[in-house]
């Protein structure tokens, strides 16, 4: 569904996820992989983690913002870099834009969440806000283009976007061998389809699958139907999850993804508080939802050595005490670290 | 006030503390250290966390524990090993002995929280409760001893502690560069003597100071008696920092160490949170007081380039949450993770 924005449309291949980490190296951080044995032993899998959500930005977006915003030549990065997004492709594109000192121009749903609202702000992004509907979005971010001839950075239909997001499992291939499987959240599916390209060059006997909310299952639907089957009305807490996938994510994703997820809410929030209480680490619901996908279809990874990408940790900590205390699964709490 | 225990009582030395790295290396987390650009606008400072709270068993404790039961010989560790401890120690040196096929035996106070009682019988640790004062633990600890013949391994007065625990301040040297000072909180001071014997020896122009709660001040008054004083009554959150100082680790400090800082429990709690929403990560209320007594004395810090150590993560999401809600600073919450 993306109109007349001129952006590149080649399909990415894992030497560009090279040159991408090549790029932006020194200015990410090179994001630890936890584990916890408790966490094995419920889901009776290996689980390793890549913590992107103690990236730069809270999430794993600033890997394909910032090589995006590198790969723009000194004369066309002068008139800023432009985006609509709920969030985390927000903040990480605001920040890329300030690394290089050049305006960001945002788009945002009205209903975006405040923690990811302040984010843009706090890092000077200036926002416009718009109804919360794929085509209010690229409206907007169409109209914010012609006023100030920025450079569009699409959040996920964007081969410098994809090749960029493929460097989250590049490292952890790098960091942890032999995996059986790698489990990364697909939305749009900028992360799903840059991971896919890393596994398949760098580890080709590694099952990809993606996971996604029940209630916004349209990256399913879609592969399942073998065209992009939009998202409407999804009804999730996982906001960072809502929008269709675009040409480039799904033909990248149907070539190489074995299968897609999906996880109910309640789950979702389960394997939040499991990744808090035995991890340490706050994830946001959209970033739990890989853990999530393995909890709900546990005969798939059982006895596997898994990989899992947590994608961001930008939820208010207040917020995820609320959604923890409307949970009460007596087989998660108290205990030590790992 | 150790009494009748058979453990080693020279003073360590930086080669002590490269030797504890060498033999604990393989089996520990290299922790990562975070940063976060709001924070560091918060404290007016450049802040580089440590994070031990993602070590095994949430906390630094298990270096110096393993490079305990990795140090006994193969005759020796056949008894197993034994300690008293409210926690962490136990916790960390159940895992130790696990790895090292041994039993562990530990005396716990009867007040220990119930995640970290949980973490020691999930690690296979056998626990007997004592009353929660320093005699009825060091007694608990003489008649295990006398019936299993297990090593003692003190918590924190034992020079293969010292040094195991001086291993993370050592990465953090190796990690970051130039640092003007480093925190770290004390309790019975293992953590803060093998910080200050890495830090004089690799560092030598870097600050030490230790952080304790207000309500449990002994370790600052014992330096500033020039002898130790017993912690009696303790009054804080931060059960991990109830103990007293020993012989071994309150000469250490007292040669190496600028001072010690307080910060009161209501601040220590405001840390976590920050350290949560920003830093993305959980911490123990012990494991926070570093950065609170940051925010409780700013002007120290103001304008200097400065490494916390987050000593541990052992705190129940539940509990943490409830520490939140009780917590309504307005300059805390909503923001992106860095």
């Amino acid at each position: 569904m993306v109109m007349n924005f001129d952006i590149p449309k080649w399909t990415p291949t894992s030497k560009d996820v090279l040159e991408a980490h090549e790029r932006i190296r020194d200015g990410i951080v090179r994001t630890p992989v936890l584990t916890s044995e408790r966490i094995d032993r419920m889901c009776k899998a290996e689980i390793h983690f890549k913590c992107e959500n103690l990236q730069r930005g809270g999430a794993f977006k600033y890997r394909g913002a910032l090589n995006a915003v590198l790969s723009l030549d000194e004369e066309r990065v002068k008139m800023g870099v432009a985006t609509h997004s709920s969030g985390n492709h927000a903040i990480a594109l605001s920040l890329a834009a300030r690394k290089r000192g050049v305006p960001a121009y945002i788009v945002m749903p009205e209903n975006s969440p405040g923690i990811k609202v302040d984010g843009v702000h706090g890092l000077g992004g200036m926002i416009e806000f718009c109804a919360p509907t794929q085509k209010a979005r690229e409206e907007g971010a169409l109209k914010l283009l012609e006023r100030t001839g920025a450079n569009f950075v699409h959040p996920y239909n964007d081969p410098r976007i994809i090749s960029g997001q493929g460097t989250a499992a590049l490292e952890l291939l790098r960091d942890v061998g032999d995996l059986d499987m790698i489990v990364a959240p697909v939305g749009g599916g900028g992360l799903l389809s840059g991971t896919s390209i890393s596994v398949r060059a760098f580890s080709p006997d590694t099952q990809i699958y993606g996971a996604e909310p029940s209630g916004a299952d349209d990256a399913r639907r879609s592969l399942r139907a073998g065209h992009i089957v939009p998202s409407e009305g999804p009804d999730t807490i996982c906001e960072g999850l809502l929008t269709s996938l675009g040409d480039l994510t799904f033909s990248v994703i149907r070539e190489n993804v074995r299968d897609i997820l999906t996880c109910p809410d309640g789950v979702t929030v389960r394997a939040m508080k499991a990744i808090a209480d035995l991890l340490k680490v706050i994830v946001e619901p959209s970033g739990a939802v890989s853990l999530g996908a393995i909890m709900n279809s546990p005969d798939i990874f059982k006895g596997k050595k898994v990989g899992v990408i947590l994608s961001g940790g930008n939820v208010d900590i207040s917020k995820a005490c609320s959604l923890f205390q409307g949970d009460h699964d007596p087989s998660i709490g108290g205990g030590p670290g790992k």
